[in-house]
């Protein structure tokens, strides 16, 4: 027996609190305005669109916020989440770093996105709620809110981008089976949708633009809220749980990493990974690095401008201070549905500016290149989005063996690729680029 | 926060040994016998087409075997697995059972399977053979062997039963990803196939016609060895690793099992749930009671004969004394792939002889249903197969309620269904019955 291969951590270690890292930054993050007054959004502007509890966390600065009870009831279906040692990667790649992941692709629907999804739900469940509108990409923020609307009693409809729908059929078959209504986007079911293909008749679709299709529904059905999968800062938060289990396991592990990596769409993975590290960069004079991993063919971190942009195609949103390429960009078909999206969120644009972590673009095959890598050396086939991280650390891993480094490296495995196998398919059939 | 949801063992409470449920038999299997003289099997028979060390194990009459540290250096990749308190399912059924299930669906290939093929792949690999063949039904074996093999450089062909094989793309996907070659079975690369295709030109294959063609291709190639998935005592030996670890963490749940259920196919996963059980119920006057879950379209155990029976269809294997169906009884199309088997292992085949567990036929749409309710109300959606053992634990729960019983419940959740959600959809399209 060699290392210790999981750090598992029982029940009762879980984290009661989020860290809501808006307290420990020097610099604040640019206030979200409203696009008709232009003035700093209000709580009650965002109850237009979400839940009171959302709204709340939205715009909150204090630092630890208290996870219900009702949330960490049902978090224990699957977190903790175990800490892996990547012994298999590092042994494939005769590196002197030490390679950690934590491993979200335990959850039950194959990804980290429950986190937000059931204090989402729950949320709007104690406020009377009773129907939910949302987006999905890949379909992993669709399949863990259909799983958390069915639990709290409510009613879901989806919108999935069109390109995944496609893409990744059973994705579909698993939001239908925990009994959520899944719509391709754009669609004719909304103004937003018939304008958008009226415009692009081809299109695969967006995150944006199934963005403004939810919300369009949210706005105009009684009764009902929309839910987001990232970018906002509740979302973000919601996520902090990986980072914080991760410190602690981190300790158990006896190191301390060098680099964090995410994968990055909106950004919450990222940030859940990140922020509770960060802090100790913040406060703690911490020299952690920090990658965000982005599709070199969607570069919002590398090639964005920092902007007030709207979340959504039809700007239905707030407008968002965000390193974006533009609400109206068009991303390309690659595989990875989740990162597919135009700009990054308040809180994690603020903290690119300031330096706090950098973006790495990262080309499509040598994403899949690093999955089929990983699939075989620790057995689980990763996410599309995840290979992303996954590549950021095999050159982290390949740059600590060309400098003779020991490295700590911990990086998110936010989800497992076994509903995406279509797109490895297409990779070893050579037709991706 | 309520009763404990997740029963998690440390990697160093990990079995050393495993258990070998016929040093505890009071009748001993009867032996097989070789189809030539009729005489009982040596080692050295079964070496022709198994590693040595799996054909040692398939005579051993030791208690326990010592796991390598090879083996249990891979089995930390996802073991020990979660024992987990199916607090939804109660709460849907209203029951006084207390249900709980060992999941196995956290393995990265998504099922029980690995725990067999890394030890298989592990005899083969330091007895120096370099390839393997093997057949697969849902595809679950197959994709545990396909990294297994990978992991201990071995070169692996794998015969999947052309039914799964169209009605489960993703699954050969898996096994590309992880290396292997898949052929659809029956196949034209084998005498046995074309033999079969001659015969039944329409046929969707079976478990026991893929096991004729890669039996064929193991003895005709040199250095060449056969694997199989489930049936032989050896399998089931590896397998008690699950029941094993829920001993360990049903008592620190403070409960013990009055029923323990698993589904049931050649027998290996009901093996594995319920050998470390049954010892008590054979050696310490334990009472629980045992039920083997196996689909009504394929109802070996409460319709077969135990007779001397062949497991392959060709009759390339040695002669097994089983419960079997015949071995050339042709399977309904049925969804749970892996449970399309003829026939019951020769040790399963005496203890359900000798009235040690109850054979339970389930309906595929009764499987299904369980299957769509436990996935609304524990979150995991489970495979085909594993819906059997589900069911039956549902109408063991509501028995405990119209008794008013306060029952304890132990089932083997074989396995998520993620890869299988093209049977969900059918289901939900009224095409299953």
């Amino acid at each position: 027996m060699k290392v210790t291969k999981k750090i598992v951590l029982e029940e009762h270690d879980m984290p009661t609190q989020w860290y809501n890292i808006v307290a420990d930054m020097v610099t604040k993050p640019q206030p979200m305005l409203n696009p008709q007054t232009r003035e700093p959004i209000t709580q009650k502007d965002l109850e237009v669109l979400f839940s009171k509890g959302a709204a709340e966390q939205e715009l909150s600065t204090e630092r630890w916020i208290d996870i219900p009870d009702e949330v960490r009831d049902l978090y224990r279906i699957y977190r903790p989440t175990p800490l892996v040692r990547a012994s298999g990667l590092e042994k494939a790649l005769d590196t002197p770093a030490k390679i950690y992941f934590k491993n979200e692709s335990v959850s039950p629907v194959g990804s980290h996105k429950l986190n937000s999804a059931i204090p989402q739900a729950y949320y709007n469940k104690i406020q009377g709620i009773q129907h939910l509108t949302t987006e999905t990409g890949a379909g992993q923020w669709g399949s863990a809110l259909s799983i958390a609307c069915k639990h709290f009693g409510l009613d879901l409809k989806v919108y999935m981008v069109r390109l995944s729908y496609e893409q990744k059929p059973y994705r579909k078959s698993v939001m239908h089976t925990y009994g959520a209504t899944v719509i391709p986007s754009p669609s004719d079911t909304t103004e937003a949708g018939r304008a958008m293909r009226a415009q692009y008749p081809n299109t695969p679709g967006s995150l944006g633009m199934a963005i403004s299709e939810a919300v369009e529904v949210a706005l105009q059905q009684p009764n009902t809220k929309y839910a987001l999968g990232s970018v906002m800062s509740h979302v973000c938060l919601h996520q902090t749980i990986i980072g914080l289990e991760a410190l602690k396991q981190m300790e158990i592990a006896g190191d301390y990493p060098d680099v964090v990596i995410g994968c990055f769409g909106g950004g919450s993975n990222f940030a859940g990974i990140s922020f509770p590290f960060m802090r100790n960069n913040l406060v703690n004079g911490a020299k952690t690095q920090f990658i965000a991993a982005e599709p070199a063919l969607c570069p919002k971190l590398t090639q964005g401008k920092l902007i007030y942009d709207y979340g959504d195609t039809e700007g239905f949103t707030p407008l968002i201070p965000m390193y974006s390429l533009g609400h109206d960009f068009e991303p390309a078909a690659i595989h990875a549905g989740g990162l597919r999206y135009h700009g990054a969120g308040a809180i994690l644009s603020q903290l690119l500016k300031d330096g706090l972590y950098e973006g790495r673009d990262i080309d499509q095959l040598d994403s899949f290149k690093a999955g089929v890598l990983f699939s075989q050396v620790e057995g689980i086939i990763p996410a599309p989005e995840s290979t992303h991280a996954i590549c950021a650390a095999i050159q982290e891993a390949l740059k600590a063996k060309e400098e003779g480094k020991e490295k700590v490296i911990l990086f998110n495995l936010s989800g497992h690729g076994l509903i995406d196998m279509a797109s490895y398919d297409r990779y070893f059939a050579g037709d991706l680029h």
